[in-house]
């Protein structure tokens, strides 16, 4: 069994030793123009080359939960993408999501910005009834998100394409239950996948429909903010601030209106890495099932796009 | 049945009412020097003189969770003190201290300050596991705040006066083993009474005992903390920072250093308010549980102090 490992965003090496202990059974290599045919590829953001060049492959694993990046490849008809799903990855969001929320609603930057000019004082405080949090997206990612924000006692609503019944979440599903799940939001976290359906999702129609005050927590991909409709609707004062971990072009050109904008917080898109080891004992768990014949979890299906 | 409520920290009027509706059996009045005897009292921060002219009270409730203002007073013997045991304060105390929490750990403040600096890069992540969290006090906050914090999948130690088993957490009790605890803990959580016994108890001997780069999050009493120890263990680099919620001094004088200090967050002891509705529920029960002669919570032991 051949495996080739692909990425230009990190250190190949660490991930080809950790292949090969993981699976000794297999010959692992960085993959290289012109290489032999290989049963498995284990890449992030590959050229379109190494999907032309390798018409065997059993499966290709995306090192990330989003498959955007390939979607936009021409994929041979029946290959089997497979994204990671979880890998320490929800947990790293369920934090995010619950640093920014927490901040906004009990306004701690607020209070830090008042001490750092020496003032200590009341603030009349918000009951967390009147934010109630709609997440975008039920998948992996967004039930553990869900989980971490309930046990916070935050109202949940979720939204997703399918229905998809959680615990302690008021469930819309499809584009006819958007317009009612964002009137009842006042917190709206962006969880979803980036597809030609959702691109551009986070708009002045939609964000213009959450409760007076709204705040944007983006965790997913930038391309589904319309970027001027968020600086309207705070300018506007419909929005009350927004918190964003990507952007649509990154790194952000310097003079970017969302870089030192007030009421903006923006990180590096780190919300969520991408953790070594978990990733390669789930891809080498999947490649072990996959050789008994036996169906894995997290394979996209490429009409949907996710 | 006659009930005086005394606050000067809040206004009486919704106080009474509220005690009113839940108790209509009950003649509830704000106390005045003078008043003829009653068989309860709900107060805050309430002067001598309302103990000392009402011998006959079957309980006096505290509308806070610590009573180390009451336990300054001359308090007549087999008086029952009743703090309030959460009332809606937990969950607050929760989400305090997980935003402290993940906002160090992740550096989401550092990322901040970079993206109004016009920076949007890379910082190598830190892992949970290197920042375990001990927490000080496993009462009724204390477990709240364990199962929140390890919600987030950081390990957890806790510290108690007595031995106290809180599933997921690794447990030292009293004295004996405070340093074992010290040293097994990065981020600090002081979540005690204030008490003769743990004045004081954050300072050089204790905080240098924790692990390099200790972060201390105290919202218990300022008078835990020896507060020129801390300044001297920041700036000598054992400690990484502080997010502090309550002063020696409150409100602090204009001058008082933690005030702009980088690398230590204030806040206006706001980190768990005394909810009105919740608290009233409360006493109101357990006023309804001592006429049937049932016992309660939350009743303090006057020798240990809470």
């Amino acid at each position: 069994m051949r495996i080739y490992f692909h990425s230009q965003a990190t250190k190949p090496a660490p991930w080809i030793d950790a292949l090969r202990s993981a699976l000794p059974e297999a010959e692992v290599a960085e993959w290289s123009p012109g290489a032999p045919p290989a049963d498995y590829a284990v890449v992030w953001h590959p050229p379109q080359q190494l999907l032309d060049e390798q018409p065997g492959l059993k499966a290709l694993f995306n090192i990330g939960a989003g498959v955007d990046a390939l979607m936009k490849l021409n994929l041979p008809a029946g290959l089997r993408v497979v994204r990671l799903d979880d890998a320490g990855m929800s947990v790293q969001m369920a934090e995010y999501v619950c640093h920014a929320l927490i901040r906004h609603v009990r306004e701690f930057d607020i209070f830090e910005h008042e001490a750092k000019q020496g003032r200590w004082g009341y603030r009349r405080p918000r009951a967390r009834g009147d934010y109630p949090v709609g997440l975008m997206g039920l998948g992996v990612l967004g039930a553990r998100v869900a989980q971490a924000v309930r046990q916070f006692e935050f109202p949940v609503n979720g939204w997703s394409r399918t229905p998809r019944p959680l615990e302690g979440v008021r469930c819309f599903a499809g584009r006819g239950q958007f317009d009612d799940f964002l009137s009842a939001s006042r917190v709206l976290v962006c969880l979803l996948p980036l597809t030609p359906d959702t691109e551009g999702i986070l708009d002045r129609r939609s964000l213009g429909r959450l409760m007076p005050g709204g705040y944007l927590i983006n965790v997913a991909r930038g391309a589904h903010l319309v970027e001027p409709d968020l600086l309207a609707l705070l300018d506007e004062g419909h929005l009350a601030g927004a918190t964003l971990d990507v952007l649509r072009e990154e790194p952000p050109p310097p003079d970017h209106p969302f870089l030192r904008h007030p009421r903006i917080t923006l990180t590096p898109h780190n919300s969520a890495r991408t953790l070594r080891e978990e990733s390669i004992a789930q891809i080498a768990g999947k490649i072990r099932a996959l050789g008994r014949g036996e169906p894995v979890a997290g394979v996209v299906d490429p009409v949907r796009g996710y």
